[in-house]
């Protein structure tokens, strides 16, 4: 069942033939990097080269006209951030002998991939997100990789729910306030693995959520992305999502991995990471535009982009064509995959020639509403201010 | 948020960590061809190898249990069926470019990709379906490729509604009853066109709900699955979708082309194809278990399956241990991403050893069952009965 449509396109266009022959193009969407590109590293030789940037062997992000209106984002397009080099593919080789020791439940054991499978199944759709998303935005020139917003996607994760492992295991043990889960990466023998080793721990209250997930978007998880099990905690920003996950542990405490102690942690500029600096656990109200980007022609243009409430659903979201001095509202496209999928938005206009500011504002069903500017972090994390993600456009 | 889990997962698993051990694998769920298989035409290369049945260079099939609980199907696992050769990637060197000519309505013109893309856009999940899925069943062994159940898979679509741009050409003109598409494949100069050509009518009620897609799940439409412009009629079988569609007209009959007037009609066995036989058009409430599919261990077991409703969405599906002797409820997995997608079903259930018929049977929203039996026709069309889809499985 389509979309409803907006009267005001068949206004614009009911009529003769010759107002159509006038409607302007918005360039190619599904544009192809002009420049020499860096090749895709082996383990992501699958993907859509023209759809990505590749920063480095660990971080590739996805171009911001390369996601469509599906509101699932494809496999091939999906960003990759590995705070690790990824493991050899031989990982993969038993998928279901894979195991995953658990502790701080009543009965604590381990189970194999084959044995969770046999727990139960769920399937949520949720967006992923580094936290340095947007970190391109920010003047003083915050270390980490530049992604400007093609660091998220949204996937179909299918896999047992960690509440029913849970329960299943007895419960969690008394005086447990979060989950602690540890990435199966090879760390080199030379250095105190606390430096290196890619251990999260997320308030007890992301169990209302959490998976353990053995597929995206209906195959077997890669190893890009964390196959052949990943804890997935809807909501939550990429880091926290452990790829390769080999121990999940309820602790009294927050792991003391530097990952954890101090990085991840949202401190004024110039300042040290400290176990007392907000983590970068649920992710909050954003929206950006992924169309149209470049100079255009005068005429019908659809505006497209994508909203999302974070750990909460989004509600609507509102398009400006000057900057945010005036706001018009923009349908969402397709169908609502759940409180943790973003939407697409389209909105129809028509552009006279002239510059244009396009941005976009999102609201979550609490009513939290995108700012307008960022705050300024020494890391450059969780940036969701619309001001710095708008595009100037020229319309000829 | 994980859905809701049956009260039973938690009584049969609380408990000794020894109840755990004891839990049954349920067998590889991404089974390996393990005969030799007919390597990928060259223009579905890029699809999974060993989630699919190689029939023919135009005729591929997903194997049973190659589909997950994502509810999408992966396009690297969807099942691909030409009529006539796919035609040379090179039909996709100018996609914006892509013309379709539009007749039948107030205002007759050619639109370009591009044109029809500043129109409008909707993004629907939907069932894509060959009209002899299940034609393998039929004991009279009705011609043509013999799919079991994976000439099927659900997929996201986005395109313009053919009712914007219908719409936007001055509206159908007076006194059409039909949606006729032609294909833009090339035809053997020698031959008769009317006898190989892909035209298909649709009646007008298909305005609805059709689409003229150019994106399937997030990706660029492959010349494979009918790129770069599909016409897309949500709950209607596969043969109506027309590819790389270069024409659209409303018509007061329908085509004359065999593929039309002969073909894809239901009729009794032995009888020649015939227009005054039913069409292949709207699909009808199914489902299938898609695991377990072989021999297993006693334990708990999660019966997987695909439930849809075809045109109509699908309510409830049931699933039978005993080849239908009785029933019982099997909850649904995953977001509802609409009347024409598919749910995905998990019932977990603990199995002794003895020997097992898993049936599942659907029911649509306006209570039409899916039936036991067959109905026999020439063709091997529209097979929906649930007892030949049923599997025997010995658990040991």
């Amino acid at each position: 069942m389509p979309e409803p449509i907006d009267l005001r396109r068949r206004h614009l266009l009911a009529g003769t033939a010759t107002a159509i022959a006038a409607v302007s193009l918005s360039g190619l969407p599904w544009r192809v990097q002009a420049q020499e590109a860096m090749p895709l590293p082996d383990y992501v030789k699958w993907k859509t080269p023209e759809a990505l940037i590749v920063h480095s062997a660990n971080t590739l992000e996805t171009h911001r006209d390369a996601i469509g209106t599906s509101v699932i984002t494809a496999s091939n397009r999906l960003f990759v951030r590995n705070n690790l080099p990824a493991p050899d593919a031989s990982i993969l080789a038993d998928r279901e002998g894979w195991t995953v020791a658990f502790q701080g439940v009543k009965q604590p054991r381990s189970l194999t991939l084959a044995e969770l499978r046999s727990l139960g199944v769920t399937t949520v759709a949720s967006v992923l997100q580094c936290s340095g998303n947007g970190r391109a935005f920010f003047p003083h020139g915050a270390s980490g990789t530049p992604w400007t917003v093609g660091a998220a996607g949204c996937v179909f994760w299918s896999g047992v729910p960690l509440k029913t492992v849970v329960e299943a295991l007895g419960g969690v043990a008394e005086g447990q306030s979060f989950i602690t889960a540890t990435g199966g990466e090879t760390l080199p023998a030379s250095l105190d693995p606390k430096t290196l080793i890619v251990e999260r721990s997320v308030p007890l209250r992301a169990l209302d959520q959490a998976l353990l997930a053995w597929e995206m978007n209906g195959e077997p998880l890669s190893v890009a992305h964390g196959g052949p099990l990943r804890l997935v905690i809807p909501g939550y920003f990429g880091v926290n999502n452990i790829k390769y996950v080999k121990q999940l542990a309820f602790t009294a405490e927050q792991t003391d991995a530097n990952i954890q102690k101090s990085g991840y942690r949202i401190r004024p500029v110039g300042e040290k990471g400290a176990p007392d600096q907000p983590s970068m656990w649920e992710m909050s109200v954003k929206s950006w535009i992924s169309q149209p980007l470049e100079q255009m022609k005068a005429g019908r243009v659809l505006i497209q982009g994508v909203a999302f409430g974070g750990a909460k659903a989004v509600k609507s979201v509102e398009v400006s064509l000057d900057g945010g001095q005036s706001w018009r509202p923009a349908p969402f496209v397709g169908p609502d995959l759940g409180p943790y999928a973003w939407r697409p938005f389209v909105l129809a206009v028509e552009l006279k020639p002239g510059n244009y500011s396009l941005a976009s504002r999102a609201t979550d069903v609490d009513g939290n509403v995108q700012p307008r500017e960022r705050v300024d972090n020494e890391r450059g994390y969780g940036h969701t201010g619309w001001e710095d993600h708008a595009m100037k456009v020229a319309v000829v």
